[in-house]
């Protein structure tokens, strides 16, 4: 007797993750937007004296010591903030809370594809507003309609483009609904781009951050939310009870007490970014100007197609990502690894004719 | 404009964990079911030798190397497997895929309170079939009036009881819908409890395990789901997308290639529980019969109620576990720690009178 599979999962067309070279042969990874460089020493050390007892007891599913550390940082109360597991399980922790079957989901096109994929499993209906030609964003175009939610990448995904505060305070001033503010590149944007402040003034806010970006921790799995504490306590009721490990709670608390090593880092990355964007577009490339740790780039017209060059590049074990749909087919999304990865990749390119 | 919360989660009763004793002061921690003795020294090894990219990329979303180890030892194909953030991740995501509003969940009373949780936050209808005075449960007694799926633990929590794989075998049978046996404590149980070679033969069979328990590893978040690739494929679709630990799938690992120290553990964890019940019985509580690493056992009548001895308990820093269900109130759940902490909480019984 075959099991049925429920209609919101056997419809669903899964997320696709970037994929992973495999291990042990050479390989440049430019294409899941990881921190080339280390976690910081700090981080290293916190887990040389690791108490064993961390792995054989469950862990403390408040996370009350990182979110305390979050709380100084941010100068706002550890109420207002929920760790998971990465962002991604507080991007369905929002759809689970807040949006239910028929309701409207704005989002701009294009964004992070995550998004989409869980609004379709909760049945949501998915609203996209296009970024203008040059992949600006406008957020205050989300608003219209009235949707049950906006979801939105600041800086947005995969195109590196930001806006300022205001502009997502005018949204929050203009939208009668739940606004997430997805902000896993804002590390790397200039100052004044961050909504966190505005949890406080606005209920209807809120903003998402990771430690797998400018923090190099892709492989502890550790987001956090930060809203108000009515929103916090409603999304914890249907969390994962322990989906943070206790190594990882150890971690991004002392990668977020270093904060010195982060800006160091993302200094590193922005100055490796302009480098490599002049570089592209002195050989023509069109490059998307970006504010976070990737670039959106389309190669001259007339050479290989973005889609040949993610194949070669790949065959010469570096990977970048090509999103196959009408917006993105012409370009390639490329993260930003040390200068010498990047010049690998141009020196490969150049190869490539 | 206050955001209205989803009727799945605002009605919810959330699952609640036991309890954590306050960082930094003394306590026996026996509420949940936590291996009392360290991850094995293999894991220790493997986690001082860590590739620090481990921490940086994110984590194979395949898990590829823990399940061609769990394929290794259960002897079926990789395929078969699918890797979780705890068995609690799987839980929810079976009912993700499967169940639906309304559909009707067959579950033993008492069971694991989690399905139930989960179960209401899908929508479903929760039907419960009592074990019989001793706590017996009935495999096949669930499969009557065609529910969409069956869920139970083999050995059953928090009571300890099992049933052999015959019996699962017999409501396979029987059963005309998904049937999910969480084998969360089933490396305590006697050879031949097992359902696992069942998923080849039987498709709509879901076989559950978890890390936490006997490899001693809950603070490393690591469960499994076994059964056909079909049902693998389908759980996968709604999957987030990383959410076992780099560092936790080398822990697993190396956890899973050292049987002889699981082994050791369950076979003294097992001596400690009968000498441990024996000794309850000395004093007259009534205890059930525990294939697990707990037992359930109530205080003899007369003397302090179990919910004042949970409390007395708590105040000298011993955590047990107590539910305050008609079927539980009056009795404690009590997870096997070492003999010297089970020796320490009959020596602050007696003390209690």
């Amino acid at each position: 007797m075959p099991i049925a599979i429920h209609p919101r999962i056997d419809r669903l067309q899964p997320y696709e993750a970037g994929e992973r070279p495999e291990p042990g042969l050479p390989a440049i990874k430019l294409n899941q937007n990881e921190c080339p460089y280390p976690v910081s020493p700090k981080v290293s050390d916190a887990l040389s004296r690791l108490d064993p007892d961390l792995l054989r007891v469950y862990p403390d599913a408040d996370c009350l010591a990182l979110r305390t550390a979050l709380a100084e940082v941010h100068g706002l109360p550890p109420s207002m903030f929920l760790c998971g597991n990465g962002s991604s399980e507080l991007i369905t922790l929002v759809f689970r809370t807040f949006v239910g079957e028929g309701d409207t989901v704005a989002l701009p096109d294009p964004t992070f594809g995550l998004y989409a994929v869980v609004a379709a499993m909760y049945g949501a209906v998915v609203r996209m507003t296009p970024c203008d030609s040059d992949f600006r964003f406008d957020p205050e175009a989300l608003a219209s309609g009235r949707p049950r939610a906006i979801v939105l990448a600041n800086p947005n995904a995969p195109t590196g483009r930001f806006v300022e505060a205001e502009r997502i305070e005018s949204l929050l001033r203009r939208a009668d609904c739940l606004v997430v503010v997805d902000e896993a590149y804002a590390d790397f944007a200039p100052p004044g781009t961050s909504a966190i402040r505005l949890t406080e003034r606005y209920d209807h806010l809120i903003v998402l951050r990771t430690f797998s970006k400018a923090y190099a921790l892709g492989g502890a799995r550790v987001g956090y939310a930060v809203t108000n504490p009515r929103l916090i306590e409603a999304m914890k009721k249907g969390k994962e009870t322990f989906s943070v490990h206790a190594l990882s709670q150890l971690a991004a608390e002392a990668a977020l007490r270093d904060a010195a090593y982060v800006r160091e880092c993302v200094a590193r990355i922005g100055r490796t970014r302009e480098r490599f964007a002049a570089r592209l577009r002195a050989r023509e490339w069109d490059v998307v100007p970006s504010a976070a740790n990737f670039v959106l780039a389309a190669p001259p017209a007339g050479g290989l197609s973005a889609r040949s060059l993610y194949g070669q590049l790949r065959e010469r074990g570096i990977f970048v990502r090509h999103f196959d749909t009408d917006r993105l087919r012409g370009m390639l999304r490329i993260s930003i690894g040390t200068d010498s990865d990047m010049d690998a990749l141009l020196d490969a390119l150049s190869r490539l004719g």
